[in-house]
């Protein structure tokens, strides 16, 4: 991170991750990154983030693309701005808990191949999930930056967050993200929440603030105010809704003043027209639920979670139950220990409040995955859950109290004899060890020259990849 | 007004207004307004701002569509609710100066027909050209909002607006409105401004900001802080781009607080749903000139003038000179005393501009309309303007340097006249007014039960009518 400036706001821009993540479905191709790199390296931002959430997931499933191979060729188009990168804990970018060797093979090989700036995170904030992560980083001489998950609840208190973000800093964290997947902070909110990290520790804080609701915009200004000088803005032609605030407003609304930005709003702008351009190519993967709706802030529900479960019920032509739904997802996350919801706990959350109304008894039918979340199997959730609910869930099967990973053997050797030859780099094992299905076919199709990108544009609905914002 | 509470944040909704003015060329039809009038009478705004601007003209011109009879039935519709007008001073909705008789009789009428708040501005704040429409608000028992169109150049400062806003109360004002057409206005000098004013006057202060820039609701916020307490938001299936900040969003951001507007999320996110619909009927109306640009806060050139300009450059070939032209424009506003650029001003300077680049050299041709404004026909420059210009343009021809509706005698008797039978009432005759020859055409067409509204959906690019914000 820069040297500290008191005053001066620093800013990174999310377009190449997070902006087509949010609204694309996470189809922007490298090939639409590069000619711009140019432009995007002279703004002087703080950092781009360019990879890390489900691009490497879109990578290798829809564009057919090496992510590693991208991580490369933005490093070297990008040579003056950090690069950052989403990572989830001990999950990697995958979508289960890796033993602590892949983890931190993952890790050298993303600081290797590029990232400078790893921002790691746990949707249980069970920090437990991050410490493997944020110690390798560190080891790769990298910026570990610890993330505090936002979301609403009895336990989730300001004591809490700081609480939380003064553990960060003792396990090494070189600053600290407030991550608002859902749109659900609001501006006073925001400052309040500052202004106690702020003073409760000496790391500066960075606001990723998702503008679903319409107040992320707001949540910055008011979290600047109070001492947060990095903030998270995507370039205009990828902002709003599902997104986040655009960078060039917020530059705008801080220049001339002591937080002033001292970026280029020309620049910046061209750099808008561009991308204005590439959008209109993924035309097909714009979405209705992605634009601004504010039901977040009725309910704290994610926008994302009503309509996947809107479509759950209308496949099971059960669509008018939607109202009992919604009304049973507070009292099953109340009972799971009001874990953020976030993938993969909004999943959990949502199935099983869809079984609880449809089966017309509470917890009659209980899912796999619920039983292995109250078996501990993804960490501590942040409030005491319900006992009643863990044993007709478990029986008398003991809690898992212990880290995750600590159960995991070492698993890159196994790792790399399944794949084999087929693996031409440790990166390639890696990739297997995301996707072992997925990421065999990718590389079996590599070596046949069979690989082709998923035909675009396409009128048909766009498959999207598992989010976690 | 409603009693002045202290904290309490009051909204008025334009989405009957400006909302689809800014971002679907005021093409909402009333029947597409009426269904949804219980539910949005019953929200508790503020107020509702429903008739004047562009609305009069599009009604005439492409919805054949009687304006007062749209008056009369919102009035019928929302009868809990006040309604509100913009209104362009001496110019009324049309595009010259009246005679003080017809702008007594159609401010009377207006509030006969149901207009409850008129907000009355004139483009160069010469507020000679507001006194007949604002005494004409007061005697009929209203509410008279004085306004200040807001700008940014070497006179328009703080002193400026303040003595500005000291006046308009001593004219009558019962609130004044901040007017930022442009999207000019930023989160710091939106405080500065309401803290201003706030101590000058003892009016409530309305903040109607465009969200061309995407500030508007960071503007918004900080004016909040500083003392306003009358926010214009537009339901957010018509907020954003060149229209204005969401309503839930503001009402989200605001809840909980000491600033909290009362209004419940859940009736406004219905409502929204409704508008929704109402706009994908009119998707042939959408244009790529309303979505967030934050140009004007490069250049203070608005968005709309810059597009108008490119247009104008291309028919003659000369798009190459684009770039001269908006380096002339703040050149040619200089020479003209700062006007606020907005309808008709925009169009003079930008036209003038054009001419200057193009001729090759400035002033060689000037236009009739400068000609005009630097007669003194559009009333006083906010600042002196270049005497040079001036004698070039208008030789030894004498300055009017009194009020312009002075020179005007009353004509309610000669329109009476000129329009005879076909004029049913006195509202068909200030239609007249307002549009000789559409309004001759329009009543016409209605005695001959001819009329009938432009096709919809229309595949061409659709006709914008004048607007002025
Ligand atoms: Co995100
Ligand atoms: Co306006």
């Amino acid at each position: 991170m820069s040297p500290k400036q008191p005053d001066r706001v620093h800013v990174t821009d999310v377009v190449l991750r997070d902006g087509h993540q949010s609204l694309i479905a996470t189809r922007m191709r490298t090939e639409d990154m590069l000619p711009i790199c140019p432009q995007l390296d002279a703004i002087g931002f703080h950092s781009l983030e360019v990879w890390g959430g489900a691009t490497f997931d879109a990578c290798v499933r829809f564009l057919k693309e090496d992510p590693w191979e991208r991580l490369r060729s933005l490093k070297e188009a990008l040579p003056s701005t950090p690069l950052q990168m989403l990572l989830r804990g001990q999950n990697l970018l995958g979508y289960r808990h890796y033993a602590d060797d892949v983890v931190e093979r993952f890790v050298a090989r993303s600081a290797e191949n590029g990232i400078d700036i790893f921002r790691v995170f746990d949707a249980l904030n069970d920090l437990r999930n991050l410490e493997t992560a944020m110690a390798a980083v560190k080891a790769s001489g990298k910026h570990a930056q610890g993330t505090l998950c936002y979301t609403v609840s009895p336990v989730h208190t300001l004591a809490m967050y700081v609480d939380q973000a003064r553990r960060l800093v003792e396990m090494g964290a070189d600053s600290i993200a407030i991550k608002d997947m859902a749109g659900l902070l609001t501006p006073y909110a925001a400052e309040e929440l500052v202004a106690a990290l702020s003073e409760a520790v000496d790391v500066p804080i960075q606001l990723h603030a998702h503008a679903t609701s319409g107040l992320s915009a707001l949540c910055q200004l008011k979290a600047i105010e109070a001492g947060c000088r990095h903030i998270d803005t995507c370039n205009s032609a990828f902002a709003g809704g599902t997104s986040h605030p655009s960078t060039e407003s917020m530059v705008a609304a801080l220049q001339g003043t002591g937080y002033d930005t001292g970026l280029d709003l020309e620049a910046l702008k061209e750099v808008g027209d561009y991308f204005r351009e590439v959008r209109g190519k993924y035309a097909a993967f714009e979405s209705e639920f992605t634009r601004e709706d504010v039901s977040v802030q009725i309910n704290q529900v994610p926008g994302g979670m009503m309509s996947n479960l809107a479509n759950q019920l209308k496949e099971q032509n059960a669509l008018g139950k939607i109202r009992e739904v919604f009304a049973e997802i507070p009292r099953v996350r109340a009972d799971l220990g009001y874990p953020p919801l976030v993938t993969p706990t909004s999943q959990i959350v949502g199935t099983q409040a869809v079984m609880n109304v449809l089966t017309g008894e509470r917890y009659k039918s209980i899912t796999n995955e619920v039983k292995r979340y109250l078996l501990g199997g993804y960490g501590h959730p942040p409030a005491e859950v319900n006992e009643t609910v863990r044993r007709q869930a478990i029986g008398n099967e003991p809690v898992e109290e212990g880290r995750p990973a600590d159960s995991l053997s070492p698993e890159m050797t196994r790792l790399t004899g399944e794949i084999g030859e087929l693996a031409e780099s440790e990166e390639d094992v890696l990739t297997f060890a995301m996707f072992p299905d997925l990421g065999r076919d990718y590389l079996q199709g590599r070596r046949d020259g069979t690989l082709s990108p998923e035909p675009l544009p396409s009128a048909e609905p766009a498959e999207r990849p598992v989010t976690e914002g």
